[in-house]
Parts: C-alpha cells; sequence; structure tokens
C-alpha cells in the first residue's frame, strides 16, 4: 500500500525517524525524505513535502517522538515542559487540518504516565494512530461505497488518498472500494489550482490502481455536471465543525453549489479525528493563507505580469446543507447538522 | 488605445496586411506578427494568436481582404468562386465565436456589388467593421457603468478587453469606464485555466491602465462571493443564443451559478454581432473541444503524469435565467429571454 510517511528504524548512517515521499516533486520524480529532527519535520508539513489532514495528523504524530527524543536527550527529568516549545512549532506548521492537533493532543495525553525514556511509549503511539488511520479509510471505503448505487461517474477534487493520509485514503479510499465494486465506472479527477494536487497526485495514484481518470480543470466540472453522467462529488475534508460546516480545499465549495444545482449528491470522507466540536461552524475555522507564488509561477515559469497581487486562500467552507453525506469511520452522518454530529460522538 | 489586430500599409519588405499581437506569448513578450496570406491568418486564429469572439471577427474581415487579393490575382474574372475555398478555411478556424462568421457573412454581402479589383471596397468594409466595433464597445462601457449603483469590487473572468476586441474591450470596457466614474473600487480577475486569459492578459491590460487588480484561481470566486464584497460578475461572451444564453469562457457557467447563490449579479456585455439567431438555446451551440495539452502542460513543463488523458472543452454555456444583464450597443437586455432577445433585433 502506498504510504506518504512512515517510521523507520535506524540505517547504517541514518537515525531512526521519519520518512516523506515528497509529494511537491510528483508525478515526475519520485523521492523519499528522511527526518530525525522535528524542526525540519515541521518545515516539511509548511512546505507541503507532505500534506492532506490525516497524513498531516500522522506526521505529527511521529514528530511528537523525535521532540520527545530531543527533550529527553535535553535533560531526562524536564523533558515535559522542554519539548513543548518545538510542539508549538509542529502546532503552527499548517493551520487548517485539525488532525494536526488531534495528534498532538493525543500524544500529550500520555506524557503523564511515562516513567523513563518517553520515546518507546510515544512510537507505539504514533504508530497506533497510524494503523487506526489505515483501518479507518478502509471501513470508510466500505461504507462509502456502499451510498453508490449504480454504476456512475464520479469527480473529486484535490487529492484525498493514499498520499494524503496513512494510505488508501479517505475520498479515494471510497472510489478504489467502489471501484472494486463495479459502482463506478470512471473517475473525473479536477486539477485543483494552484498547487495541482488534482493533476499531480490524483491522477498519479488512480492510475496505479488501473482506475480510468480523466483530468479536467477546476471550473469545467459545473459544465460537465451539466452533462448528466456525474452522479457524485467525493471529497476529504481539512476540518469539520460541530455543525457540519466542512472546510476543505479551496474550490469544494463551487462544486458543492453547482453540484447541488445539478442535483448531482456530495460524499464527504473524513475520520472523525477531523472534526473540531469547539468550532460551532464553519466561521470559527481559520482559513489558511499561502504565498502567492503559488498563483503566480509554476514550476519557476511566471504566469502573471509583475507586480500583480493574488489571493490565495488554501480552503473554504461548504455549509453542512449542502452536503449529503459525511462519511467517517465511525458511521455515515445524513443531511449533517449539530443534531447528528453530536449524537455521531454520544 | 490598445488593439490587437491591425490594418498596416505596406512597408519596405512588407506586404499590405494584417498585423496581430501574439498572445500566446503576452505579458512576458510582446511581439506583433505580420500576416500577408489569409490560409496563415487562419492559423493564428486556431493557434489563438488573437483570441476574443469580436476580435475574432474583425481578423476574419481582413482575412477576407488578402482571400480576396489572392483570388483576383489567381483570376480577375472567378474570384468569387475561387475565393470560397480560403473563406471556408477561416468560417473553420475556431467554431464557437458567431462574431467570425459574422463578420465573413457581411463581408461577402458586398461581393454581388463589387466591380473590379475587390481589395479597395472590401478593406474599407473590414476598416468599418473594426471602426463600429471600437464604438461599439466605448458606448457598451457608459451603459453597463450606468448599472453599477455604488462603489464595489467586481470579478471578471478570462479576457473581453482591448486584447479580445477592437479596442477598449467589452466587459473589460465596463470595468475601464466604470473605473473611471469611481463605481468600482478594485477588480478580482480569475485566472482562467487552462489558457490562463486572466492572468496573462487580463492582470496586464488593467496594470496598464492602473486599475487594481488581483488574481485568484477560478475555483476561490466562490469562497470570495461569500465574503460579500463582489457585487458584480462582468464577463464578455462568444456566442448568445435567441433566448439569451450565453456561451462564454469554460468556468462562466460555474460564475453564474456560484454568484447566484450569493446574489451576486451577473453583467455579460458582448456586440450585436455575437448574437446568433438560428441557434434557439445554448444547446445549439457548438463547443470548441481544444488539444488535452493545455492541461496537461504548462508553458514546456509536464503537469500530469504520462498517458492521463484531459478533458477540455473551451467554453460552456450560461442559461439566461442566471443572467441579470446583456449589455449590448444597442441597449440593455434585463433577464433576457426569448422575448426581449427578438424586441432588440426589431
Amino acid at each position: 500500500m502506498l504510504c506518504p510517511v512512515e517510521w523507520v528504524s535506524a540505517g547504517v548512517d541514518l537515525p531512526e525517524g521519519v520518512d516523506l515521499i515528497d509529494q511537491r516533486i510528483l508525478p515526475h520524480e519520485f523521492k523519499v525524505n528522511h527526518y530525525a529532527d522535528v524542526g525540519e519535520l515541521s518545515e516539511a508539513i509548511t512546505d507541503m513535502v507532505v500534506r492532506g489532514a490525516p497524513a498531516i495528523g500522522i506526521t505529527a504524530a511521529y514528530g511528537v517522538v523525535l521532540a520527545a527524543r530531543q527533550a529527553y536527550a535535553q535533560s531526562a527529568d524536564k523533558w515535559r515542559e522542554t519539548i513543548e516549545e518545538d510542539l508549538a512549532l509542529l502546532m503552527a506548521s499548517r493551520p487548517t487540518a485539525v488532525n494536526l492537533q488531534w495528534a498532538i493532543d493525543r500524544m500529550r495525553g500520555l506524557f503523564a504516565s511515562i516513567q523513563g525514556d518517553p520515546e518507546p511509549v510515544l512510537l507505539a503511539e504514533a504508530m497506533s494512530i497510524h494503523d487506526e488511520d489505515i483501518a479507518a479509510n478502509i471501513h470508510m471505503g466500505e461504507l462509502g461505497a456502499g451510498l453508490i448505487e449504480d454504476e456512475c461517474q464520479v469527480l473529486t477534487h484535490c487529492n484525498a488518498g493514499a498520499l494524503a493520509t496513512g494510505g488508501y485514503g479517505t475520498a479515494l479510499g471510497v472510489i478504489r472500494t467502489a471501484y472494486k465494486q463495479g459502482k463506478i465506472a470512471s473517475v473525473y479527477a479536477c486539477e485543483t489550482r494552484p498547487w495541482l494536487q488534482g493533476a499531480r497526485l490524483t491522477a498519479w495514484e488512480l492510475q496505479q490502481d488501473n482506475i480510468p481518470t480523466t483530468l479536467l480543470t477546476d471550473s469545467a466540472a459545473c459544465h460537465l455536471y451539466s452533462q448528466g453522467n456525474i452522479k457524485w462529488v467525493i471529497v476529504g475534508a481539512d476540518r469539520i465543525a460541530a455543525n457540519g460546516d466542512v472546510c476543505n480545499k479551496i474550490g469544494t465549495y463551487a462544486h458543492a453549489v453547482t453540484a447541488r444545482h445539478h442535483d448531482v449528491r456530495v460524499m464527504v470522507v473524513a475520520p472523525t479525528s477531523t472534526f473540531d466540536l469547539n468550532a460551532r461552524s464553519g466561521q470559527e475555522i481559520p482559513i489558511e493563507q499561502r504565498a502567492e507564488e503559488e498563483i503566480l509561477n509554476y514550476s519557476g515559469v511566471k504566469i502573471a505580469p509583475e507586480n500583480v497581487p493574488a489571493w490565495n486562500p488554501a480552503f473554504d467552507v461548504t455549509p453542512a446543507d449542502l452536503i449529503d453525506y459525511i462519511v467517517t469511520e465511525k458511521g455515515i452522518i445524513e443531511a449533517p447538522n449539530s443534531g447528528n454530529v453530536e449524537s455521531l460522538f454520544d
């Protein structure tokens, strides 16, 4: 199984640490970077070597292991205090994906009970987080595929695949399972400007599995819906508010509005670690603004004239009432709202 | 005034013919190509050296002059027959913009009455078409600006500017006039994948006029509308059906659906030469499918994996009921439908 993040044992010249597939250069180059320093790992998250909310969460969990190792080496007595600076750095590496905070909080929950070297206990926990994520994806794949009745074409935006998770994928997990079951004939993948996750990552991932995939520009999707062949838009999420509002890759909101206009159903696939019950609605979710350069250049080629500013929010919020289903590992929420989101967590 | 197409007199080594600003390489390079052969000019239209429905129409009118010169040189008696092959080529150079057909038909309307060398008569007519287009743009600029009440921000898609017309622009004509009148504070320009007319041409054109412009990806527009500052989406058109359905650059339909969802008004600015009264609705307008390569590569840089197909319709159709106003040089149509479109042409 394709895994964007992996804990690897010490090699000859290599300290034990985290391997990340460098997603900035896929699909042209397949390169794995090794991180044994939590500062460098935080930077890698900011720079999008790894991306996708669940994958960021797992990477952060391994990051806590590295931070604990460094803090414990510095002071065996005071590591619980010294570690906090690195955890703050890790926490700030991407602002929107709540899985990052969720994973760090879960790891921190063990600190009090640890005796002696924290690394083995924390590593076991990080590996559990990783394993549980893969298991959740496989289960969500079954649940989501169960919603699809007849063979159809579907559309996805960004990359909510193996590359965005511990493996298998959320939205692409559903697509993988439904394709195996003969319920999906083919997939349309939106290229997903500006970072082109759809063109670079989703098209590549689905190609590995021989799932027929056609690329299109993001703004062509509405025209495609009007032709009647697309029955589902299936996407992941970066953070889901207590009322079911979904924060996901910029462009998801436009898909939801235009899909509803054409009676195309919208399925969001995300583990419960993506929910932020402290955010009452999507309005309370911080939206990361990324560098203008992502829009003004492509791969070193200048696109726009000099001195033209660009507005580059990385995410948007889709109000719950435009979402037909949220599929989680704990079950399916139909027509999400505060009530049925709360019930899921009871 | 910036003019993408111009008839130029013979130079030392240059036969009289058409100059086109090469819009494929703007804004990085400003280069003018000269055409004295109608076959080469047809290819230039197909290759998008010149683009934008009104500019294509004007270019085609000058193309008829070149075709007539070639046909008359071949046979002074039978030029009206020999020319048809070249006119068919010119007509087929882009399938969607009806201004192309309109201009060729208007030029052909003179053939019967011409005595002797057709070039001078046809050149005068082509120049009239060009002059009338500029005058229409300036008039539409006034009419469209009149619809905007208070100072606001507006969004435009693709390039419906001077570069897409004889000069001044349709949508950007309205924006120019309204900006001068203090009714527009600033403009958001969608980059317009895959050809990036917004990033490359609109941002550049508005920069020349010092109109504050911010670029965004096409799929970020919906998120922008939700923030409440954008009051108008102002676009051009490539063909308008008898019922008011508007065929325009891919992505326009998504703007119209998402703008309506947020009570943002949609203004289409197009001369009457853009109407095709033979098309009863947008369903009857042929949508040009362009090469996959436009999506799979950018400026020689491969974006997607090898062997992934792409779907690349160049235009989409916005149903009339999503359009608030169509501004033409003959007047404004509010809430377009078959009745008020017909009235405009009475």
